[in-house]
């Protein structure tokens, strides 16, 4: 830290991304829920036209293109999405527009672990609320928060989804109180509250490109809402930084998001796969929280979750543990093709049957 | 407004970047200091090999490839790189990095006008210093100021550049005093203070891609310093945005950097264009600043600014002006090609003579 830093800012703990290898070696790469397929022939006919010489233009900073195809999508109008640089750049945008006036930023406290940096960074005061048993969500526990609520649905790394009927109960309990939900990992078989949004105006709901759409190297995100909080997450946008969405990720998200039928055919074998792999773990007898999202999160009683991710990487498969509380027992596992969890369950079934 | 918007934000105006019509009007387009030659055959080439599948994973957060590049080019180490979204993500990563610690923030009354936008949404108090007469930035008046100096060299809109032996004085005045140095135009004639990284560990350099490099639609940016300063741009960066830069973003950038024969011509192009069209401009009684970056700032007597701009646009010719005191007079004229600046010429010298 230089002697300029700011005071207020010594102590934080900036968010620690999962691995990145070097893409040269031959590793089986479960660790940040990217998505095994990648994008569609849409995205790859969009970066095959992109013109090189028009890269010396600025971007369109409204990208209306990319806000009409998602806006098409959604069956909502342009003046309801926001587009940004990946997901964290909507909820950092969210945290500098919302979570002031004095009021506390309530989240779980177990949940995508950039929430308290956000909070840390943006000087906010916060209370991650307990999970219950079973690391669930009680919507019970959010009715009487006094400051915004933010909820990443299905949640992270539990993979556990609450329905829109419960989302709404929140909604409904203080209209003064606005609700965010992160829905990263929703198009893998939870519901969305993308429909919510015409009844609430205190609804957000954030999505990325980077898990469904297979664009995690693009670094698109949006958030969609009643036109005046989309219009508070850009006035954030061009107080900081207008374009920085470029022109190739404009256009190949905007591809991505017309590509309907790769969308579906890969977001479904996703879950097919997920499906295989949580019923195969099961018979290993690891306690596996069922998932609506791209990642497992599994335990055994035989090994810790250390030792079992320590061991996965010896044989060339990366995982992802967190070290912390109530959860320093799992691993989250990401989905990938159905032969990258098959060499997984192979050699997950090795190692459990050593300790056997 | 929503009515969650925060309190402490409700008077903050957004930057207003300059028009980007729509690409299919044939408009010559001198208003946001565009390159007219674009990037060059190696960025081509870089495009053209990326891989949409691999698009599918998350960049490389710490953007290696591009940091050394960028530190080849300028005999660092990549410890002394930072990259962001564009030299604005720079900007607001330094302003809420260093701005804090109840200081204020010094930078010139005419400058880039995003300057007091990041004060007020990074809620930092700010200082604008006038300038001398003729526009000058005089370093006399930054010698005392008992917070961060932000200064733009050269500065836009004016064009005009201040030596390094003047920046060294500011530096030298007070070691424990930050000097930020926005370079996003020194490469058109102006001598860049790079060089005086290794002697002072209180100078920041924020130079971009976007302007002598013809990237403008990649936005990326990039910060030089001591190891110190760039650790502490990447606490920022990691608390807000790791992944700011796409792979798209970064392969091409690398591939610009390292492209210096493309680098080397189409500067000289633009700055021996600029001094045809500084010297046509003068032969018609227009006051024009001496400049040394890739735009004029120029007015005339007959004309006001305002009437100028909106003549300008009628003839599908765009520039830009500012509606701010002491300016209000002048256009900023972008630099194009010899031809898209006979033709500004042509159409400047009609306005002209329907006056005289």
């Amino acid at each position: 830290m230089s002697r300029f830093f700011s005071e207020e800012l010594s102590a934080l703990t900036p968010y620690t991304p999962g691995e990145q290898p070097d893409k040269s070696k031959q590793l089986i790469k479960l660790n940040t829920n990217e998505n095994p397929y990648g994008p569609g022939p849409m995205v790859k006919k969009a970066l095959e036209e992109t013109d090189s010489d028009l890269l010396r233009l600025y971007p369109d900073p409204e990208a209306l293109e990319l806000r009409e195809a998602i806006a098409d999508f959604y069956g909502l109008g342009p003046e309801q999405v926001a587009v940004t640089n990946g997901s964290d750049e909507t909820l950092a945008f969210a945290f500098m527009a919302f979570s002031a006036n004095r009021r506390k930023v309530f989240f779980p406290e177990i949940s995508y672990g950039f929430y308290p940096v956000f909070a840390q960074v943006f000087k906010t005061d916060f209370e991650e609320v307990p999970l219950r048993g079973g690391l669930t969500i009680d919507p019970e526990d959010y009715l009487k928060c006094d400051g915004p609520v933010l909820i990443a649905n299905p949640n992270a790394p539990t993979g556990l989804a609450l329905e829109p009927s419960e989302i709404e109960r929140i909604l409904n309990a203080d209209p003064y109180r606005l609700v965010i939900i992160d829905e990263a990992y929703v198009d893998f078989g939870a519901e969305s509250c993308v429909p919510l949004i015409e009844k609430y105006d205190n609804l957000l709901v954030i999505q990325t490109f980077s898990k469904s759409r297979g664009l995690a190297g693009s670094r698109v995100g949006f958030a969609l809402g009643c036109e005046d909080l989309i219009n508070d997450i850009n006035t954030i946008k061009f107080s900081f930084n207008p374009y920085s969405l470029d022109q190739v990720a404009i256009s190949v998200a905007a591809a991505s998001m017309r590509d309907k039928e790769h969308f579906e055919q890969t977001r479904s074998m996703i879950m097919a796969t997920r499906e295989k792999t949580f019923k195969t773990l099961k018979e290993m007898n690891f306690h596996v929280i069922p998932s609506k999202a791209n990642f497992l999160f599994a335990r055994h009683d035989l090994i810790s979750g250390a030792d079992y991710f320590a061991a996965l990487r010896e044989n060339d498969i990366i995982v992802r543990h967190f070290d912390k509380e109530r959860i320093e027992d799992y691993v989250r596992i990401s989905i990938g093709t159905d032969e990258q969890m098959k060499q997984f369950l192979k050699v997950t079934g090795e190692i459990i049957r050593e300790l056997e």
